[in-house]
């Protein structure tokens, strides 16, 4: 007898919270990024598909499953921009991993912050072979909900000391260099994308806009640098000038959800990309040499959400931080669904009415 | 100021029994046959796509997106034959509501149960204009887990009094049998498919394995009768001899999907069916004679779950039959989710250790 069939951990954003807090900030992006670096290197094992989107005009929702042999896992996020205009967030997430062999899953969770979380380990796992060898300055334009986030994985993960911040509201700038104030940078504030990116070895650009936008300019962008582009991903949405792609190597998590959502949408379909599993397991090269411009073409894949989602299942052991959610019907007798209904309205030792 | 945005309403299995039990089994699957019917009329308003299926060796594991404009949902399914060999549901199931607007969940619900119902319901829904007219005995072949809410839909909308029942394991029959009892049916149990399908006007089948079977054979089926076939629902998965389906005219919910997963895989991609939301809004004939033999393909569509949904979350208002959810991070400031979770660290009032 297997006990509590019917129940799934779920873990809650306050939960979530606690988890993050309770392991550590950088301790948890680091611990993340050697699972999605894991689980790019294993990419042949998992069954991949572009996400299923659902655009409306105002945003669009999404689903994202993958599967490996003995875990299926999915992600529902919403990209709304308006919506912080009523005081919401532009991408809300939560997301389920299974066990294959039962179809039944063993944990729901709040992704709004694992998904933060997620994408700036992303970041940070192709940064490493892709950034310039010792970079320790980095520009961050657009500094709302994810900007702390990537700072943070930058930080532990390739040593970047010293922030370059920008937005076009000075109030998010100033929120960004509050929250990360006493964590060990040396923070810089500024007036314009151009004097962000001064001196920079990295430049990671993460605004919100669902348009195409051009955050960067060609003129912006000197030889050697590495570019985290981590805004440009859904369709419609980009944030750099066409011209700086062509001057870059251009990497990718996965091309045929890439091509349609990421930077590369504004080039043919052919263009010549590279697979960030192919440089992680050493079958593509990351950076040749300290001129060439490295582009991380940054849309998010499902792979990096299952990764994250086995990563908190593992955490949450023994930590009592997660709720258990009476969610799968479990009838005494497998069958006997419409039985287990009968039996609710008199359960076992009720006195009948 | 909008109050709890963090909360998303959960219905568990034990509060979905409890709503259903409130409401009356026939009355939930009347009405929620009448949500299902109105979202056929209206088919153009969604967002269609063939689920998004991931095969195992085992089974499948499966997600059912839609959209109006209004809103979204989606369901995630399991379907795992094997499963109940170690006392788990062949078939588990959870849904989502969201509103399109802001990609903001408003509804999370188990839907084990509520899958079986909107099933039931929408076979129910499809005999309306297909079954012989008058219609009052229905056979059940496979007396599994969804055999009981066939049969109390089709008493409730199609007035179907007396059933036969047949399963390969009689303990199944007999169980059906037993919980059906003093429901208003007269139940003859079988010993064969072809004794159960006699003088029935009405033949359901609705078995588990995950195979190409043959529960019906031509010899079986009279002229005048209706198929209700609805265990063929996966690709390798049907129930019925091919020749039973060239003397049918064949009624689906929709053809991408259908013509992957349903008895009609057997058939060319382009034989002739009729979709269901013509029938039901005039656009095609229903039966047209009493010596015709009608088929509903059904395999299950992401209308009926979004349904099913819409009907749950306006059943719930003023019940408590719910939770609430701690699902979406809500910051004070929608752009700052990292100050949030710093703040977590020391909450309002607390006091600094």
């Amino acid at each position: 007898m297997i006990p509590n069939l019917n129940i799934v951990p779920f873990v809650s954003v306050d939960h979530m919270m606690k988890l993050v807090l309770k392991i550590g900030v950088e301790r948890f992006l680091t611990e993340l990024a050697a699972c999605i670096e894991e689980d790019f290197r294993r990419w042949h094992a998992f069954d991949k598909t572009p996400r299923v989107a659902s655009h409306s005009a105002d945003g669009v929702i999404e689903l994202m499953p993958t599967s490996d042999s003995r875990n299926y896992g999915f992600k529902y996020v919403n990209g709304h921009p308006k919506n912080t205009r009523e005081g919401r967030q532009t991408v809300t997430a939560f997301g389920v991993l299974s066990d294959v062999a039962t179809g039944y899953p063993v944990l729901m969770t709040e992704m709004t912050i694992l998904t933060a979380l997620r994408t700036a380990a992303t970041s940070a796992v192709a940064a490493k072979p892709l950034a310039p060898r010792g970079a320790t300055c980095m520009a961050i334009i657009g500094n709302g909900a994810q900007s702390e986030f990537q700072a943070l994985a930058f930080k532990a993960l390739l040593g970047i000391r010293e922030l370059r911040l920008y937005d076009i509201d000075p109030d998010a700038t100033a929120k960004c260099a509050r929250n990360l104030a006493g964590m060990g940078f040396s923070i810089t504030t500024c007036r314009s994308a151009q004097e962000a990116v001064e001196g920079a070895h990295i430049i990671t650009t993460v605004t919100a806009d669902k348009q195409y936008a051009t955050i960067l300019t060609d003129n912006m962008v000197g030889a050697g640098v590495h570019i985290n582009a981590v805004g440009g991903d859904c369709p419609g949405k980009t944030e750099l000038h066409r011209d700086i792609l062509l001057r870059s190597d251009i990497f990718v998590e996965y091309p045929p959800q890439t091509r349609i959502e990421g930077e590369i949408q504004q080039l043919p379909a052919d263009y010549p990309v590279t697979e960030l599993w192919q440089v992680l397991t050493g079958a593509a090269e990351g950076r040749r040499d300290a001129r060439q411009i490295t582009l991380f073409d940054s849309v998010g894949f499902a792979t990096e959400d299952f990764s994250a989602l086995r990563y908190v299942r593992d955490q949450i052991v023994g930590t009592g931080l997660y709720q258990e959610l009476d969610m799968l019907a479990d009838p005494d007798e497998p069958r006997d669904l419409f039985g287990m209904l009968l039996r609710a309205a008199s359960p076992p030792g009720a006195v009948a009415a």
